[in-house]
């Protein structure tokens, strides 16, 4: 059965990873460097979570409602919040932020391209994110598609910017940078916005093109946030206790830094607890979804009990 | 009479302003410095330039044309093209990209919030550009505006991002940092994208979101693009020939710097001949519009025959 799933998810992995690599920008006359940088930060691997999420909400929902956008619509988006995505990791990567050098194995991008093409290259993936989303409109030609496109692209916008992604982003540098551990309430906001947002936004972006009602989109909002956050108090679990072989990384990297974790802040036992409703919350949500829940099911188990 | 379209473009510049300002962000939760950052950017002066032409423009035309989508549409856009302005100059001014420590006699943001506060507020104020540039389907309710809608924001996209403003700054980047001169092409490219694009997207924008027709968006491209390069011809030729008192800045710095500029690869007496064509030729294609077109031609001979 978990084998089952695993393949499953491989799959839909792999087909995501082929939508959005193709929409993708050609090489633009004299700014091959920048198309380069865009398409080595995209292309380089990844789990294609929030892709192959919002695709697969999109497809199981859209036959339960009518009047879904076409999925040609949902891809455009897929593709968007990857490079949404990209760039964050792109942007988080530089000297001035996190200082990273490797990702995925690979030589960042800032260490391949140069700082200053690692700024521009993260700056049009987000710009492109955008230009891709709104292609879309091409695909349609009612009033109520337009309108299906425009409130997933105000979603877009919400979870990604101040109120969502880049808001998590700053408490969470800030802390970093100023050296004082956050707070409970800091922790949960970083843990809700930093990763949870966007997840969030492949969720409910996923039903709203499927022509959803809001009731439904609720659950996918409801549902997302709290895989989110159990996903995130899981990565701090294993932090302290998880095996080191399966993880393929030290443990125990948080407490030497002495960076704020939902372990530290709440203790073991409490982390343990907590991630377990969240995650049975989040089962709660996905099972009153109105179709075919069991690869969501499968999906928010395995995010939320992993052991790496 | 010069003195009195100065009085009505600083007029103008100050209802842009205000209206600008009233988009930025409110204080998010725990995101303090962020939202201050962002609002010390946009806020810290400038001369309006794109939000002014793209109200005036919508202004003029959405009187000749029906089915214009309402001003307070126009003003999102506004807006929006603003904070692409300031987040573009946030991430120029950064250590990894020119370096400068002053913009407009303040210090620079990174200078006052740090480098990773300036990423994240560039970041954060590209996104809210959208944000608030999508806020504005809200304000319409039929297919035609919609669509309307739907093309001003490709627009946006396609001139802020790698085929447009982006792209520029790239290959501007690239010679700069590689100390290679740019040749011929190159340099028509930075100047028709780094600054045109987005001084395309104010006028045509205005026109589009006006209702204009497709005859009409291209005199207004045209316009743009060509007022747009002779700006920048005017630009080179004052680091040679300026007046330093009224420029308010040392002449002779692109030719120390050995920066590659339209002088230098074109001549003093060829950049004269040719920006003053340039300029006609943008003064051509306003006054065919279907409007009243007497500002708009006091802006472009403002903007291409300008001391300073």
């Amino acid at each position: 059965m978990k084998m089952k799933f695993e393949e499953e998810l491989a799959g839909k992995a792999k087909e995501a990873e082929k939508i959005v690599l193709s929409y993708l920008p050609d090489d633009v006359k004299l700014c091959g460097t920048l198309t380069s940088a865009m398409n080595y930060s995209v292309g380089s691997g990844g789990k294609r979570l929030r892709p192959l999420i919002l695709l697969h909400v999109y497809d199981v929902l859209s036959a339960a409602y009518a009047g879904a956008t076409g999925r040609k619509c949902a891809e455009c988006f897929a593709a968007a919040l990857e490079m949404i995505h990209s760039y964050s990791l792109v942007h988080d990567d530089l000297p001035a932020m996190d200082n990273d050098t490797l990702r995925r194995n690979n030589p960042t991008v800032w260490v391949k391209y140069g700082e200053a093409m690692a700024v521009l290259a993260g700056d049009a993936l987000l710009n492109y994110a955008y230009e891709t989303a709104a292609g879309s409109f091409d695909m349609v030609d009612d009033a109520l598609h337009y309108q299906l496109i425009a409130k997933a692209l105000k979603y877009l916008g919400s979870k990604s910017g101040i109120y969502g992604m880049v808001g998590g982003q700053c408490v969470d540098v800030e802390s970093e940078k100023k050296q004082i551990p956050l707070d409970k309430d800091a922790l949960l906001y970083v843990h809700e916005n930093k990763t949870g947002a966007l997840l969030q936004a492949s969720f409910v972006i996923g039903g709203i093109l499927a022509g959803a009602d809001d009731e439904e989109l609720a659950l996918l909002s409801d549902a997302a946030l709290n895989t989110g956050i159990a996903f995130q108090i899981r990565d701090d679990i294993l932090d302290v206790e998880g095996d080191e072989q399966i993880l393929g990384k030290n443990i125990g990297s948080d407490e030497e830094s002495g960076k704020s974790t939902y372990v530290s802040l709440f203790g073991l036992e409490n982390a343990k607890k907590d991630a377990t409703a969240y995650s049975q919350k989040a089962l709660e949500s996905i099972k009153r979804l109105n179709c075919d829940t069991s690869f969501l099911v499968s999906l928010v188990e395995y995010l939320t009990e992993r052991k790496y």
